[in-house]
């Protein structure tokens, strides 16, 4: 029951704080025979690093990960898998002023009111470095995936950043990744590109939305009540830090909607399997997918550490005013993209292992034929 | 690892399904001594009872619980307490049409994939009966944090349905329970009555939003990472049927909010304890509450069992038209306000005992001390 | 995290008192269309049964389990399934002298210390009747057995009775239900016939020895390092109540051997399958079954619960003398003998869906061949 | 639900194989403010360190241990607490032999059989290597207990080595860190010296019984049904590499002994406190600690890896001999008396933290009180 663990057959444990010298991910329950090694962990947590972009925290981290466990000549064992990042660029000097002060927004005030004890520098556990240690799961989930679920997609992206959406019109698979925002609306991620140029600037920072994708996920994964693929995949990604949204599907737009037009019709397709005719469940009904997109979508609060003045209080409980220096993401969104897909990469490949657990069959396969 | 459980040490399990003998929840971990009876929990189950008026399902069912286990001379024992539910009403004979056809945005066609086999009797284990067993268990957890936080207090209502939005500024708390949709705007539940009635005629149903907000809980629950009070919030929301999505303070709209708008700015209060200029985030900052209001919302999707001639397929993968008759709720989002409020219940239970597991001290002092 | 729980993914929560209404097991994570009905799981139960001979407790119970939810046209269906059973011979009447008094050597006073409540009526939740749950539980894991698993058999039977131990050259199979100690040596069951008469008559009690045996058990089954098939089993007996040892094959007895002794040598069969010398290991080597016979063993202490006059204290603190009457197991240990078989189903039903969770393939094949 | 992982609150998941770069301990739910260091921790891991005296295996490891999270300034912050033990004497050269052949009373052949792969070089996971994680884990828990239960006293040491016992009545406790064996009884001591001399010269190993004896240990500790004491500490030993069999109290030998016998008589001591007139129940009662001293014990197989010619096959499935060289211990269970002390430590304040958690209060201090 460990608060820092995720997954059921899959499980994920990760550990370690923003400055402290390592942080990692202890992963159980991996099937064996999986080919892993470090280059293609680094793959996707290349893609989360800082500083790969004026739009990011300038920190420089290389997160280089190691393997520490569970594999042997380049396969995975079947044991745990230890995936260990050393931090590099600590520099806890930038963080003298709050030791004392809360920043406003940020977990300083209930880890201390939590714990009595709080590691200050840069955040502790409640960085968003931690999200690393998830990117690194999340690159062997996709690798054990790739044997298990070949056909297996998972994609994510930003459709909003402030106030500004992108365009469903204008959606291009491979624009995704020609611009620093993980954005498929080319038009879209130059005009963020000013509106985030100008709060960089100014030393605030923004909210945004990241909608991930997974494709051709096998009918009948989830399990009801508890145990059903939404609640998992809400659970995820309402676990990474600053998200404070999480949608299914229509998400909130079900409210809107009746059941006339929610009810997503079906209909035999030519390959002998049901096909839909709209996605308004996000492929999942029930709590089990239909083996459509399985489409999540999550909003992330902006950064709170900004360049602005805020009121706030000590430890010792007097007022005071706090700008928090420091280099810090003027839109902690955009690295969430690659987090998202760690996440959803984890929670699918958990969902294959409890589904052949007390279902039997091969991956893919459904024990209720239809036709 | 059980599919059909919530909660650490606070843990339920429900059971059962719509048009069997019974269901229930079987809650595991309830402190000792707690007080208890069977009235006392019949008072929330009557709130979300079907048939209470014509906006809710005409089923007629008493929804009297039987307490099984775990208590003694009206106290709880430390225990495992069964609540069991026994079903009156089933008429299952309404369902024939539905033991062939899937019912387009149902679980039917899921559930018969998944496991080759389903009970087509009401959608068995997926149908809203179950949370009946969660309104049970909630009430327990209700009765429990009375002894534990006397003064933490549980409300849920609705603030949308359809495209209609209730009025945060008539907000009258007394009017929650003065109108068949738990709404605090009374102009809105007249205009809603009217709306409702249309779609009711018309054999359609609509979507809801609920929201929840639990007042006066103790600073310093949940943990970091995937034990933060959100996620455990977000899953049991997420959990409960229809639910497709989740927001804690400002959710989906954290996205468009700079981070100087987006940060609650912290002052000392008058009663030596900090107070915060706004709520933007929940009650919840780095996944621990800090003694605001923790506030929940919920979208729940329209029923999807309609009069409404829909297309689908049957199981022999032959196309088919579909009309389900039977006794449904035109908007199943009424009667999710007090499963919601149960749900609440049972998770800050939950984590008040988590957080005295692992930190000690008396409920709702904290370990770091301000001032 | 629930206390009253075991398994992982075939996972069992017992619930229940005995002398309340009812008590009884939920079970989740059984696989769907399991060939499941009340009289299957009867069977078992009326072998635990009290009062089927003088050598067990007069208490007269049918033990008449229910099916309430989980089962379909008499298949599981892949959700909970509820098992109650009825409390019907409860005459509380007889255990009003224990509301004061602490039995030595019974769960009285340590439960009035952790709980402050204590429900005195026949132990409450430590009774023996607790067991009945876990049969239950046992034959469902039986049935989805026979389907998993065809060759699997279980059995349970008695050792020693006191001093007196079986011969093993007596072993019969056969022998095992023909007298009422589920004991395979005849000449050792009539002879503890004669000891266990003297015993009841004078109102005392004696422990015994329990051995239970699972054959054509698949290899691979367990898992590093706390997922030890060994631990699974070790916990699952010593939960049983009044058990305090446990050995997998040659127990305590391997410390007296030499690594020359104590390692079964490896043979190919004629099957293509490894074949041993020996079992020391008790089918299980580094935690995961080797494909011989599993051989649990467990010590059941006498029950104390007896006519003998004993010294001990009130609630208030006052030295007393206590005789319990009531209806009570002259040797607790031969009821024991349904329930070890109960849990050895259980733990290997789990394990082989673990297995096929993390591993994949049909139940029974290895992912490592040989040859 | 990880396989590598124990405790409920108190979470440890080991990880890493003899021959990888390191393996370690994570260690989740420790209470926040516990004093530690490395040195604290390499005190216990010294105990079990290789090559402290011929009696043990002549590899030659520092067991240096890191602390790579979840501590700040000496204390811990509550979140998860990396240790990690770097491997430097791997020498896999000496493995060559067991690529292909199996060895006898070896976990080879099942993890070969499960896995479909194995990592050779030292045994892998299943190596006795392992359980150094563990006493680094039990190292953090019994810093917590100096906080928490400051009298809580744990101590274990060998009772028997082959056929050799001690003899209880020439116990001393100061005698057991002034052998090799951690005897209590100096003259046994001797004479197992000269036994295990004769065995490891002939190339050959022995089992042993350990005993870990808890001393004022809280009353109220442990729950009904699966959460008993008993049974959390049986998983926890027989969890341990290479143990065949657990007791608690009187164990195995609670089976020959009478009702009147085995119960512990119950007085008021003069701290008004319950006192016994004996200790049979080892300290639990109905899974429920009684404040007597917690007495577990068990039976470590001997070495598998031994000098001694076995029959054996190969990977192909041909019959083969293996003499096992490489560095090995004649007799395992004596560095088995540090991993059992730390196992205790970690259930014990697990069971703290659980009964806190439910129960609430200070530690020590009982809900039911007597007098």
């Amino acid at each position: 029951m460990s608060m820092n663990s995720f997954g059921h057959l899959f499980r994920v444990t990760t550990w370690g704080e923003s400055h402290g010298p390592a942080l990692g991910a202890t992963v159980d329950g991996c099937p064996p025979g999986v080919t892993i090694d470090e280059a293609m962990l680094q793959h996707w947590l290349d893609r989360r690093k800082p500083g790969t972009s004026k739009y990011t925290t300038q920190r420089r981290e290389a997160d280089a990960v190691k393997i520490l466990s569970g594999t042997f000549e380049g396969r995975t064992t079947g044991t745990p898998v230890q995936l260990m990042i050393e931090n590099t660029d600590q520099r806890s000097k930038d963080y003298g002023d709050i030791m004392e002060k809360f920043r406003p927004g940020h977990a300083d005030i209930t880890y201390w009111q939590k714990y009595g004890i709080r590691d200050y520098r840069g955040g502790g556990r409640s960085s968003a470095r931690e999200t690393a240690a998830r990117v690194a799961a999340g690159g062997l989930a996709r690798a054990a995936l790739a044997a298990l679920a070949p056909k297996l997609e998972i994609r994510g992206y930003m459709t909003q950043i402030g106030p500004y959406k992108m365009d469903h019109d204008r959606f291009e698979d491979v624009q995704i990744d020609q611009n620093p925002f993980f954005c498929p609306d080319a038009q879209a991620a130059e005009d963020w590109a000013g509106y985030l140029d100008g709060l960089r600037k100014s030393g605030n920072s923004v909210g945004a939305v990241v909608e991930v994708v997974a494709r051709n996920v096998p009918a009948g994964l989830g399990a009801p009540v508890y145990g059903k693929l939404d609640t998992d995949l809400a659970a995820a990604m309402m676990s990474i830090n600053a998200v404070k949204g999480v949608e299914i599907g229509e998400g909130m737009n079900a409210a809107t909607l009746t059941g006339e037009d929610n009810a997503d019709e079906i209909f035999m397709g030519n390959d002998g399997q049901p096909v839909y005719s709209s996605n308004h469940a996000g492929g999942i009904l029930g709590g089990i997918s239909t083996g459509q997109d399985v489409v999540v979508r999550f909003a992330v609060k902006p950064t709170s550490s900004i360049l602005k003045t805020r009121q706030t209080i000590t430890k010792s409980g007097e007022a005071a005013e706090i700008i928090t220096k420091g280099r810090h993401d003027p839109c902690v969104g955009i690295r969430a993209v690659p987090v998202g897909e760690a996440m959803m990469a984890c929670v699918i490949l958990d969902h294959i292992l409890l589904q052949r657990g007390q279902i039997g069959g091969a991956v893919g396969e459904t024990r209720g034929k239809i036709g």
